[in-house]
């Protein structure tokens, strides 16, 4: 048996539910996982169905003309794809590489079934915080990528040959500390996973922690959301925080902060590749149960 | 319209979702939120769909015949309600009244859509810590059951009649300190929740909150579930946990903990109103999204 | 014996917990609960003592004078008071009331070791979404001080006089939707607590949860802070949060919100009254272990 | 100028915080940050400051001798020592490596700051789940000391010896498998750490993830403690939970878990080697802010 993951976005009008379920049925398939979300205000349908198909007798591209062209379903927007296709990954960062760090780990340990297929860091591979030898060690390829205000348009256009060439199909910021152009930004709209060291929308821009300080909050957090050209906004996925007080200095919270924010991009991510994350304007549908 | 809240529990097979589905469909009903969760060990499968319905039209009782007659179910267990009928609730209570003060409150403000028929305890009305004033009031009728170890048997018998007079359809044990009997307990399996104030299993029995004073645990939390016989045991439906410290004396534990019991006790309580719970064996699948 | 409650702010230099803890020794006293904290940015020190004296023997006078006197304390600000000195509060509210409730119900209990000398709503009694009954079941003064744009000056005069003639020394607004005047706002700088509906600095403003809810966070909370002239800034005491997701309506959130908030303003009153709570110009530092 | 940090125990009784500050001054030291706590059970006193000396004028032994000489001070436990003292630690592991590899990162970026001399495991290095290459890359040495029930007390022979060798002064039972001997554990009584994979004391034994899913609990957590000679007691330090639904299998707790266990585990840590834990009988007195 083969096991798939189906999501749909559609107009929210009776017999959705119906139809996706009969049609699986019809192909011999088994429903084993299924969430559905009837946004109420603009009435949209978000479903996510897994499902077990005979994989000799499942015909994937008649499934789809099918589901796509039944009366039932407005203006549908499908996905669907093998639980165990690996994602191809690719992963940009600084010098602060505590959240690459752990996306490497739980990789290893196949937590997060993806394939890393390259990092890319706007600093040399021996300025990131650990040194992880990731070529050696980890035979990930390593790019070095320097950026100025002047060669940002350059630098992008080597980013695109890298994704390019690696077939990356999620691009994670894993603290990387540029912003990105507006082009690049929109191509990439929803595809491209941010962590933010705040608990947006609170203390967007730079230095979040100091922020927090200096408005002495009693609690800090972090945001992973998908990119979009505005900065520090875009459909935020999972925020989560943690308590501090008056004793906490900057330099505290900052340290506090890394623990949250590797825990909140790796949920993240992890989401993403199961698809249980979909897009609805400045908002996400996140089926996590 | 009318809004109709559909639970089901069969075996897990393919077309389930399909039949339920095209059910709905074929009632001329409008599905609004659907859940559902296949219990991969037992092969179980639940389902809560809430949907919409023209009054004139559909009819219950054939919907309810086609349902189960559907090849698809094996062993099907079916409620189906209306969303806007009031479950009629009797609280149970001891002297301690943070829980009830809380129920009844959230009652009042609608948060809580329920009809509170009565409320018994073991002491006089007078005996409460705050004296609510229940007759007056709220206009809630308040039985006092007194009851010894020789007298439970007696006790039991003049709850039932109130239970059976009242036409109360959930019980709720809100902080009520007597064992009820095997017999009570059994015949309430599913519509009797109780609130203990531990994360169980953690310190089951008597006076919790010395116990993890004296385990030093840097947390404290509480448990709304269902009754059976078993003292303390019994289906889980919410738990909640709040952070302690070595400073916090028992007294201060009881304290903290009034917080977490009558929050995780009303959560309890609103998902069982909403037919948001289904006792599984010793654990409960709870839809709350 | 008589217990005092001892708050302390001064530069930080060495020598001062020497001298307090001296001073204390010298006048028979004894220390059964201490904190501190050292501000290091603008070194100023923070101290909260709690000791036991015999009443018969403790000079207060004489204390403070020497204590102010020492030349290891420079710039003190001190305040002395018995743990058992109830503090009169004034609860300001509009229509919803589940903070008041709150508070008046643990206030009955005892948790809360306070005297509600009056609350004051610019709606009338039964306007108040549960029909309290203030006057009636609880034997406190009800204010109605109706106010429109251009009687606000009027209505603060008035709020005036009842603070005056009740003694309140601290004001509770317990959702109080109501823009005190900056005049008003700096008089009581220091003893004005407010319950904002959002995780401030997010959301400030009308209507947090529908900005909650537009911009898709995945935790919405509540902040205790003392009042400033600014609208919505002011010194944290306390926040938390709960988390929610997509299919959490604008509606939905407001309703969680209530327990977070009656929740977040408790606490926060609590270490008010207990003098946990010191402000440190638009921070706050909070000793509560 | 040079940081120490003194923690303190001793008979609660007038005068500690006099003697102690007084002390300290005496000596030119300027206190920077101090915590206490009066145990009124018992009435035991705990003490943690952190103070600035002159390391050319301090006499360390003078110090030392007046205070225990004091009168104030019944019984005293004293600890002092430099702040950039770096703790050497053993960790223990057996093949589940996410607390190794976590402990490992967050000592080479200087968030845990003490020196690892040795990692010892009952299965050789390439068993361990990500092969952290912990010689060649991380230069640490590895011990693999294999064990049967036959070999246990040959075992431990050899690692006292390795911790003999290495001088280290704290042990870590990263996800050690193996119950220490009564000896051994006794030994050791308040400098080894042990991170349990469940919410203490609930499932307590073997494959609490298993056993949380039967009860079917809707949190699941773990607990930091010090080891004792009672499997599964002794003095808890730090516990954490996450919730979990009826849709969380084992094997989704044991991944949820993995993350909580790190984070409890390193917090523990962290506490201890800022000597922020001090043993209490049965619990801990932690001062973490």
């Amino acid at each position: 048996m083969e096991r798939l993951i189906l999501t749909l976005t559609c107009e929210d009008r009776p017999g959705v539910v119906a139809t996706v379920a009969s049609g699986i049925l019809q192909c011999g398939g088994n429903i084993v996982e299924a969430n559905q979300f009837e946004e109420r205000v603009n009435h949209v349908f978000f479903m996510r169905v897994v499902f077990d198909v005979d994989p000799n007798k499942f015909d994937r591209r008649l499934f789809l003309e099918r589901t796509k062209a039944s009366e039932a379903l407005r203006n549908p927007r499908i996905k669907l794809k093998r639980e165990d296709e690996k994602v191809r990954v690719l992963i940009l960062v600084s010098k602060i590489d505590h959240c690459l760090a752990d996306l490497i780990y739980k990789s290893r340990i196949g937590e997060l079934d993806m394939n890393i297929v390259a990092v890319v860091s706007n600093h040399p591979e021996d300025k990131l915080n650990v040194s992880l030898n990731l070529r050696s060690d980890y035979a990930i390829p390593f790019y070095h990528l320097p950026i100025t205000r002047e060669t940002k348009a350059q630098q992008e256009s080597e980013l695109r040959e890298i994704i390019s060439s690696t077939g990356a199909e999620l691009l994670v910021l894993a603290r990387y500390m540029q912003i990105l152009s507006n082009d690049f930004a929109d191509e990439h709209a929803t595809n491209c996973i941010n962590i933010h060291h705040s608990f947006l929308p609170s203390f967007v821009g730079a230095k979040p922690y100091h922020q927090a300080y200096d408005r002495g909050v009693k609690m800090i957090g972090a945001t992973a959301h998908y990119v979009t050209s505005e900065l520090d906004e875009g459909p935020i996925i999972v925020q989560d925080v943690e308590n501090v007080s008056h004793s906490d200095s900057p330099e505290r919270l900052i340290r506090k902060g890394r623990e949250i924010e590797r825990r909140v991009l790796s949920r993240a991510v992890k989401l993403h590749l199961e698809d249980r994350v979909i897009i609805d304007g400045n908002r996400t549908v996140v089926f996590d149960r």
